[in-house]
């Protein structure tokens, strides 16, 4: 069953930005993708990753739901962690803050073609604000 | 296949949205169901789409990815809408907007039980204040 092996695929991407290891990335998506509809390289990806984790030291992507077909994966994450100072251009400055992520990822030939990603700023906006 | 069933399922309810049919909603949501963890019922729940085609006269739901297993479905919906004044607490005032929700669903008993939405509030705003 391919979505089985899709979200086989799936948990141990997530393994691998939980436990850090940014290198071995290029084993889960391809040179060149879309994030957002934005194309982008694996580099620009990685780079992403690695911005997000060095914003939010402690960030671990917890699987709420996932719902995984042949070709594409959908996941809720919810993540309960502590940005240093700004994420996605909201000054957290060290209040913990939880928020979920709803995402969409295509895959092909093994490897995420593509991203949908919409994550609840407006959850963290009022917990940085209350 | 019950995820087959549950997909079938989900597209008749997309239908009777964008037909407008909101006295039919009972067939696809139970009588007491979670949205974004609070409990509402029934009647709030049709109220709440009630409202949001009140707010938005030419809202139409298209599928743009729709990926189904057993008990869940996950849909990313993209709207191209003219909401007439105020959604969402943003002031749009007749502006065409386009956008998109992330929306996981928990079926049991072939109905709606839970439904975890969100929705690119951002990309609304941005493009009314554009």
């Amino acid at each position: 069953m391919k979505a089985l092996e899709n979200k086989d695929i799936y948990l141990k991407y997530i393994d691998c930005l939980n436990s850090r290891r940014l290198d071995d990335i290029a084993e889960f998506a391809h040179d060149e993708l879309t994030y957002n509809r934005k194309l982008i390289t694996l580099k620009d990806y990685k780079d992403m990753l690695a911005e997000n984790i060095s914003d939010i030291p402690d960030l671990y992507f917890n699987i709420d739901l996932l719902v995984v077909n042949e070709e594409t994966v959908a996941c809720r994450l919810k993540f309960d962690c502590t940005p240093v100072e700004e994420f996605m251009g909201i000054r957290v400055n060290g209040k913990k803050v939880s928020f979920t992520e709803h995402v969409f990822y295509k895959l092909k030939d093994k490897k995420i073609i593509e991203v949908w990603s919409l994550i609840d700023k407006d959850a963290i906006r009022s917990q940085v604000s209350s």
